[in-house]
């Protein structure tokens, strides 16, 4: 699992940092790639990185504000043109469906493949928006003066490893019974011997939890949804001493970011949505102010990956 | 006057080539530079250009396909953003307001400036759309499967200028009168001398033509836009032998382009809009290929600029 920061600025590109966008590349875990927004020229971030857009199988929209979405066309239009023929689901704030349908409709824009838009019913304050065997994902409204969501990744727990090595070294051969032991049931070996699967299962692996937020003051809300997380992708808009600001502007500092962190029990902090005022030194200066709070804390970068483990 | 390409690539962004714009810079005669189509990430191309947003007054619409317009909302946006608060007026197909009114409704952007939509009326085939003092910009329908234009821009001709080094000569000395002559009137001086100003003023200068053509197929329309124009962008699509894929696809080859330059009598021939399969080498030979039938033919690059004098 690996986060792939594609757009790391606030409001506007600039040339070090391109306006929202983050990769979650569960490749191993269901061969696919997450997004999470999608402004303006996502899909030229993407040619300088390995992600293939028809791997891209769902993403979440944050907010409706441009600097999110309006790389949206033009990434669904390309990833058609590129042979994707695969199912992609869009999930979003009320507005993203005729954003989407009026951009590809007035451009004559058609999809050589299934797209599906899964819009956040605006009453709910929080919910499930989607779950299958493997991964939950949780949505929770956030304080932007616009519509705002934070999203909530969870794995689901992954079985125990079976015990091969001691399986072997008691003559117990490989065969399908091994699917039962791994499962924990008993199974009666040809030589009658009586094995408890139980016996030889290791601890259940708990799966990753990842927190991406939508631009955001500080917020309950945002605790709520990184709590325990294994990462929080928090914004950091503005330093620590403009709180004031932030608040006004519906933004968090750097120093906000990290008392969520810490308030959630969170395992790791990665700031994002780095305004272009702030550049070199100054930049470093934000994560410190951070750090003071939430050691555990890095800053994102356009291009930059993350190994979750 | 000065042409710089922003966009040079056909249907999807490339590494070595953005999608479609094309900066028509109008510094010294308006004080303003016009753009022609803006795929996405054009407000990105302009980071590496000394174009300022705020200077780009109009923006002239080819077509509605993605690839000539996905950049539009974000550079609005950004205009804005930057401080931009002239009037910006926006020409193209039926569709373009609807577009740019959704996309900035669904973000919620509030310009900070004036902007004006001008539909092209669906049923002219050709026109005049703009016009004042300095210029006009006249368009015709192209054949492109989906509404296309092409612009005109007509500079009119300028005013021959005042030979002030012969009026001092004959002791003729500066003042209000020089404004007279110089509109070619009759003074009579303090002296009681009769000048006669069109003695004194040189020939008109002629205006520049630059014939900008949105996707399409070889058309009469396009050699009636580009007739004596002194540059004319055309998009090359395809590679001379193509003809009939291009022909099916609603696009030219670059061997056409050039028909289309020698029938037109223009100047000088630039094309554009090239196709991703076409790198190093196979550019150049789409180049040559054109330049059998029109020699003064160049390949438009990404921020290549050519001035036109
Ligand atoms: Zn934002
Ligand atoms: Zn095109």
């Amino acid at each position: 699992m690996e986060l792939l920061f594609l757009g790391t600025g606030a409001g506007v590109p600039a040339k070090q940092r391109n306006v929202s966008s983050l990769a979650l590349e569960l490749l191993q875990e269901r061969g696919a790639v997450w997004l999470f927004d999608c402004g303006e020229a996502t899909q030229h971030q993407i040619l300088h990185t390995t992600v293939k857009p028809r791997r891209i199988e769902k993403i979440f929209i944050t907010h409706l504000h441009g600097d999110h979405i309006y790389g949206l066309p033009g990434f669904l239009g390309s990833r058609s043109f590129q042979g994707g023929e695969s199912l992609l689901t869009v999930y979003g704030p009320k507005g993203i469906k005729e954003f989407i349908e009026v951009t590809l409709a007035v451009s004559q824009t058609h999809l050589q493949y299934p797209l599906e838009i899964v819009e956040i019913e605006e009453e709910s304050e929080s919910g499930t928006i989607f779950e299958d065997e493997t991964f939950s994902v949780e949505f929770g409204k956030l304080e932007h003066g616009i519509l705002s969501y934070g999203y909530r990744v969870v794995e689901k727990d992954l079985p125990g490893s079976l015990d091969v090595q001691r399986l072997k070294e008691l003559n117990i051969p490989p065969g399908p019974h091994y699917q039962q032991l791994k499962e924990g049931k008993e199974v009666v070996l040809k030589d009658g011997r009586l094995i408890n699967g139980q016996e030889f299962v290791g601890e259940p692996k708990k799966g990753k939890v990842i927190t991406v937020l939508g631009d955001t003051r500080k917020c309950m809300q945002s605790v709520q949804l990184a709590m325990h997380a294994n990462v929080l992708v928090h914004e950091a808009t503005f330093a620590a001493g403009d709180e004031e600001l932030a608040y006004n502007y519906f933004h968090s500092t750097a120093k906000e970011a990290a008392e969520i962190a810490k308030t959630a029990s969170a395992e790791r902090l990665i700031l994002s949505h780095i305004s272009s005022r702030y550049q070199g030194d100054a930049v470093s200066r934000l994560a410190e102010g951070a750090k003071e709070i939430f050691p555990n804390t890095d800053i994102a970068e356009d291009l930059k990956r993350f190994t979750i483990s």
